[in-house]
């Protein structure tokens, strides 16, 4: 509940959002050095985005298993990028049922390794393949600097491992993946994403190509919201993953993973919330819409709550809340839900009942502008087109923002300038070592080489030479 | 798929246990010692169970929330009953990011600790209360002897977490998940179990009071397939859990927990299970009818398989598999479906296209006296009505198996030969020291005191001083 008001977005951005995150009762600070407390909001929140991807996992042919949480370190030392990239952040068991293991076991940080193991066991045959297996689970990397959702030490999310016949299978596979997380964005969470491949410094520990999707946050910086990973014969090889093709020949599968974690209710936080809080897209909020009834004694009440109960239950193909707490004033409840960013609140006040209307007021527009009064009739069909134009509405306008921070640099300097606040999209040569000076001095990294490419070629941003691709510049979560 | 056959369950219950997990391709060893990989199969079947028991969760008022996985050694300590029964099975991360750690952190073996600490945080008052929360996820218990689905270092369950003000209330709720448990086992899984209280040895470690389901496996032993534990104020007092009452009066929270985990996948093979392999409840059944066409050449394959594909989408209210497998025999796929306990096969031949027919073969009864044909014309109606059947035929025939095994002992020496092959209803005093020696002098243990007792009082089976419980007495997993 929210008594003392949020930091605004302009007075402190990082406060804003961690305020937000413990006000919003969507996630605590668990007693555990990095590590968090997703809360019953926030998990619902979680939940519906769980829903949403499986449906289209499953839709596209994938099933889901477990496999275990430990990994025995030699596991990971099979795949040497895979190591490197991973042997910092690694949390460690070193003692099981009192004893000191022989073999340190790793708390996975992700599963190429483990699920690998088991292809390499299950896979004999081309008839056994594509293995299309997605795993919802927890993982952790041992990181330094954390933040609620954007970067915990343990966190949840899916993994999808999947191994095809041929090289083309696979690169398929990864884009078809990318591509279903960009619809998942786009169309669930009102995230207007930008899919994209990696930069060779920026892709996945053992992968051969990354893909990604990046998206704009209120302050301009860009967050990575889902990678997709074209792992080439790596884990084939490190792991021993062959079948035998239809020549009885003895092959090396080619393999894919692809994840997207928690992460991304911070990208639905700093993509939509704004200084009266939260704003969650309709198709994944736990609550659509609160009713609040506006009554100011026990005749009033009497009055008002058949009528609450009425429209609660012509409104049960929603998730409907109805706040009937009586210690705090309807003003109270109006910013508390706003805080919490329900998309629709319904008013019902004695005057409504005489009328048989409600207001029904919208959180994507604040003050009279998002109210208006509607009939008790027919109320499931007012509701749900008005839901559909609020996700519209939320869509719309951050992909108007994402657009007016997005420039064409003319020159170096002019990137410069650009990254400050807001994405640069400029020609780069493909080189680490360009990369790696923007870095130093913009502090902007390649977030993605869109495959929405303009064609024709032009000169590096910073080098000079000739360059076939855009990329953004930006600086990142 | 199943080359040899299975051992049968005369032969080597235990063998015929383990072979049937892998060949049906449920779960897998995993590389790490005492861990499962939950194959596809076997956690499609887990997802239902999911399913079903999380609506009867929110039905309940009940919400998910996550916890973490990590839990300082310090938080456990707190308990002195907890630790003492926790701590020989605990996985230890001594090291993290490369660093000693100063405090250990325990992989959850179980989250009253952390939980409790969380609710003393967030719990003020009364209008607080009750918390009702759920978590789905994994948990670590270092076990010497594992078994798949049994019992397994890691395993998957939810763990429900309540607060309530009064003793009354945390009993109610306490009873009511027990109910929940029973609901389930009894009519989606046709697994008729026995509700109960749990002796004061066998309750759980810091519970003022422990309720079990427990289930009577092919062999006749028991298992403990659910628990739901009153913590009185234990938890409470430990973690500070307290909230001022309406009296402005500061007081100690009333705490449950309940648990049902993968383990009662073992109690659905071990239940339903036959020579033949699994047999799944059709509500749980991740597929409800396979559909296998019947061909023996390129001619009758174009003429049999567009009616397969019309019975297919007649059928999309199921959860159906095409086996339109061309390399192996319809015979191969009778005996693997068979083995992977599908309820029903649909067969379609030529035969049957022309007469507008198809073949239901029930998995419950084998053989002739299970098979008969139908009309392709409403068979969704038909095939739900068998579907039911099968459901009620499983959940009778387990019950019945359960009451022919259960026996009441007239004296010791009775009850001796009772639990070599069954359950003993008997009349017990109470004390732990009649329970220690029929556990050594018999290996059955008090499997739980049912909540359905005859009334009246009598002598304790063992020492023969007056007894007011019955209570059961069997060998168990």
């Amino acid at each position: 509940m929210a008594e003392e008001k949020l930091p605004t977005r302009n007075e402190n951005y990082s406060e804003w959002y961690n305020q937000l995150i413990l006000r919003a009762e969507l996630a605590d600070y668990a007693p555990v050095r990095g590590c968090m407390v997703v809360r019953p909001y926030g998990w619902s929140l979680w939940e519906n985005i769980q829903q949403t991807l499986d449906r289209r996992f499953k839709e596209t042919g994938h099933t889901n298993a477990a496999f275990p949480l430990f990994i025995p370190m030699s596991f990971l030392e099979k795949e040497k990028e895979h190591v490197e990239g991973f042997s910092p952040e690694l949390a460690v068991v070193t003692i099981g049922g009192g004893e000191k293991l022989e073999e340190p076991l790793v708390v996975r940080p992700t599963s190429e390794t483990i699920i690998g193991t088991m292809y390499a066991k299950w896979i004999k045959s081309y008839r056994d393949l594509p293995v299309l297996i997605n795993q919802w689970g927890n993982v952790v990397r041992w990181e330094m600097r954390t933040r609620l959702f954007l970067r915990t030490l343990e966190f949840y999310w899916q993994e999808g491992h999947t191994a095809h016949a041929t090289a083309e299978e696979a690169e398929e596979e990864t884009r078809r993946m990318l591509g279903v997380y960009t619809d998942f964005a786009v169309n669930e969470a009102a995230v207007p994403v930008i899919p994209g491949r990696k930069s060779n410094t920026e892709k996945f520990a053992g992968a051969a190509r990354s893909y990604t999707i990046e998206a704009m946050m209120g302050d301009t910086r860009a967050l990575q919201a889902g990678t997709s990973h074209n792992l080439g014969q790596n884990f084939a090889k490190a792991f021993e993953i062959r079948f035998l093709d239809q020549a009885n020949e003895l092959q090396y599968c080619w393999t894919t993973s692809w994840g997207l974690s928690t992460r991304f209710i911070g990208a639905i936080i700093m993509t939509h919330g704004d200084d009266q809080g939260l704003l969650l897209p309709p198709r994944l909020a736990p609550i659509q819409a609160v009713i609040v009834p506006i009554c100011r004694n026990d005749a009033e009440r009497a009055l008002v709550m058949p009528v609450v109960e009425k429209v609660r239950q012509q409104l049960a193909a929603f998730r409907i809340k109805v706040d009937d707490r009586t210690e705090v004033t309807p003003g109270f409840k109006f910013n508390d839900w706003e805080l919490r960013g329900v998309p629709l609140r319904i008013e019902i006040g004695p005057k409504d009942v005489e009328k048989g209307s409600v207001v029904l007021a919208r959180r994507d527009i604040p003050g009279k502008e998002g109210k208006r009064f509607a009939s008790q009739d027919q109320l499931a069909a007012q509701v749900g087109a008005l839901l559909d134009e609020i996700q519209a509405n939320m869509l719309e306008r951050a992909r108007a923002f994402r657009d007016a921070h997005i420039f064409e640099p003319k020159d170096y300097a002019d990137l410069k300038d650009i990254v400050q606040n807001g994405w640069a999209l400029a020609w780069w040569c493909g080189s680490a070592e360009c990369e790696a000076h923007i870095k130093d001095e913009t502090r902007a990294t390649t977030r993605c080489i869109p495959l929405d490419q303009p064609g024709g070629s032009g000169r590096c941003i910073y080098c000079g030479e000739p360059a076939s691709e855009k990329v953004y510049f930006a600086r990142a979560y």
